[in-house]
């Protein structure tokens, strides 16, 4: 069984997949009067076709046992998906080019102040993460139509970094 | 000078001004194989007018000396705004109906796990927080168009519950 490690999440290897959003290396604005900063429009939320809308829901996620057995992909063909922590603790995203294709796998180290906003189609597993109850706003579609489309992969074992 | 103490957050109370986006009370969603639980569609995210989008940024706020002044509102014609506390501590809304009519002010206390939508043209204060470097993630709305306006208020002070 192959087994992936992962790499740290950046802007720049996540790129082909979608969005880091993350204040590092971002100009801030003042605002507020001087009592704030804004870290503005980090991600490209992609979410009105087929009169879909952005649909803004909480998720609480589980650990799941370990080693992880990856045995499906999904992705989304209507919407992006933005995942963003509510704590600060590390997490995981695994995805992927092409399902079938164990090469075109990729796993990132997420830390708590990085989201991710998956761009429509591409491939990805479910929340990763290592803490119980970890929680995560979400900004997706909400609309008509199929927006969920899953396959099964030969299984394979995900080995996170331990600190 | 008039003073105005907080209530609790509460999804009726805000009901008028817009979203309080919390888990409380929400049917959840089980997902991901059994290892997640979602809490869907959350608040009516408001920013197609003249050609909007939706604009995911990360905010970080200061503490405003207390007594808290206020001397300003704002509001958004354009657009709602959401703000998610990303750390689990409290902080404070402030809305009204009128500026200009003190007996039409509102403030709520929400705790580290609520969030809140404004509705377009809402009036509404900047962010009020407690603790230093206080974090948020914020969908509102990109696009052209003038989105902001401010009005000065006659100054009145906010006095915060203390725990």
């Amino acid at each position: 069984m192959t087994l992936l490690r992962p790499q740290p999440l950046t802007k720049e290897a996540f790129a082909p997949f979608g969005d880091v959003i993350e204040s590092v290396d971002v100009a801030a604005l003042n605002i507020n009067q001087g009592f704030a900063e804004r870290f503005n429009n980090l991600a490209s939320v992609d979410v009105t076709a087929e009169d879909g809308s952005t649909n803004v829901s909480l998720f609480t996620a589980q650990p799941r046992p370990q080693p992880i057995v990856i045995d499906l992909m999904e992705r989304h063909p209507l919407g992006s998906q933005l995942f963003y922590p509510l704590q600060d603790e590390p997490w995981m995203v695994l995805v992927c080019r092409d399902p079938q294709d164990s090469e075109s796998y990729s796993a990132f180290m997420a830390h708590g102040r990085q989201g991710v906003n998956y761009k429509r189609n591409v491939w990805h597993f479910p929340l990763l993460v290592f803490g119980a109850d970890s929680r995560f706003l979400v900004v997706d579609r909400i609309g008509p139509g199929k927006n969920l489309v899953e396959v099964a992969v030969s299984p394979f074992s995900l080995q996170p970094q331990t600190a």
